[in-house]
């Protein structure tokens, strides 16, 4: 491949989901320990801790947030239960604010019966009743795209030009997009869509890990940089030609990732990420 | 919704994975007892029982063949593996014309590397170096994009719109696509794709089964239809608005469905196929 290698790993931001058994404060130390300068919290992590003192924490040890994970989750049967989720997005808004995050990661939901396009139609809805509230806090929100192997679990939002159409609608200030590799190698579309998204600069974060074969577990299967098949260089090069010069996040949902030390699991990720990234 | 529910079932077909414990005569003969008219042979069953047996097993029984299962599977590392592959290819054609098939429904294959675009031109020539060769016998080829999930392992074609366009190179007659619910009921283009592909009546095959919450497993956690949360009637509706009028394949890969007695889950398919389809 054309493209260099990273130098070092300045960009690479720890999802926190990667190093699951640690708490937030485990995972600030394991970070400093590891000279890895970015951190993407999650919400029930900064819960455990809570909020102030997660802050404290994260500011103290000079770390950077890439991303708060997560909102989203908009589709619900009775009006009531969307507005309870629209509100517990303003938490997750104020929160990410908090934090300083740059952005609020959206995982969008699933429909909670069988009218996918109703379920699309809330989350578009309710990211639309979102944006004012986040703008105010200064927190861009990033659709993130799943899986379509997630459609019926997760989220509806299943491919990058879904989610750049779905952004299309507000200011690229407000709505980005997140490109996780794991979620959209397989896209015959996701070089045109990648480029699509850079030229309003809407990529708001870059996640990697790998797609190991045979998958191992639908959720728990996710691979380390290296050990799959995704051409992960060739898509960094593309969200950098997209304008994307940001942290990049290691998210790996795996039971035997988590299932190491943590430490040992951060030298290895940073040895995969020079490596393959 | 609008559309009425099927008043019978002569349409449907069943896929011979769906009793994948029946040889190919036991399948005869459980279409023939639940009054089934329709058949997709898989070719390792034909094989079994030989193609001349399972001609005259199939005709005698004045069952139709929906499609053979399956060719595809192009891609592969080397030019004489290719050439192999395409070898095979024209067996399945032999085999798809030998049995009175509507079609051959390709399965295009995994990447034998990590380079996906490599694997689906080298898709597009197998396909292209095999039209000439099924065009004399009479068959039509049918392009099955398959779910996302399966692209590192199966197919590299994954959208019902990767598969328009590749079959647009060739005459409808020689090149159409296949409609599984399973593998496209998720995609946010797929209403526009079917209308896309019966511009030129290109859909040469409709297969239901169902999407269950949670997914029990990637390869043989299919369900029954009615069990999951795919909009079979609407995407019928839509499949049929597009001009497709032929057989319904019935194609279940679950082993709760293969440990059934045979005739037990005919009749349950029939029963959920009036129900849902």
């Amino acid at each position: 491949m054309s493209i260099e290698p990273l130098a070092d790993w300045k960009r690479l931001s720890l999802n926190q989901i990667t190093t699951d058994r640690w708490s937030l404060r485990e995972a600030v130390e394991g970070c400093l320990r590891a000279d890895i300068s970015w951190i993407a919290p999650w919400r029930n992590k900064v819960h455990e801790t809570g909020l102030a003192e997660s802050r404290r924490l994260i500011r103290d040890a000079g770390l950077r947030v890439s991303s708060l994970c997560r909102g989203g989750m908009f589709p619900a049967a009775t009006a009531a239960e969307r507005e309870a989720r629209l509100e517990d997005n303003r938490r997750a808004v104020e929160e990410a604010a908090e934090l300083g995050a740059e952005a609020l990661v959206l995982v969008c939901g699933p429909a909670p019966n069988r009218d996918i396009d109703q379920a699309r139609q809330w989350v578009a809805e309710g990211i639309e009743r979102l944006v004012p509230f986040a703008r105010e806090h200064g927190i861009r929100l990033g659709i993130e795209p799943l899986h379509p192997m997630y459609a019926a679990e997760r989220s509806v939002i299943v491919t990058l030009g879904q989610a750049n159409a779905m952004a299309a609608a507000f200011d690229p200030a407000d709505v980005g997009v997140v490109v996780d590799v794991f979620h959209v190698w397989w896209d015959p579309e996701l070089y045109a869509q990648i480029a699509r998204a850079g030229e309003q600069r809407r990529i708001v974060g870059f996640h990697v890990s790998d797609w190991i074969v045979p998958v191992p577990d639908m959720l728990l299967g996710r691979g380390m940089m290296g050990e799959g098949v995704i051409e992960l260089r060739r898509i960094r090069e593309a969200v950098e030609a997209a304008g994307y010069n940001g942290p990049i996040e290691v998210e790996i949902f795996n039971q035997a990732v988590w299932d190491m030390p943590g430490d040992e699991a951060l030298a290895l990720i940073k040895q995969r990420y020079l490596e393959h990234v």
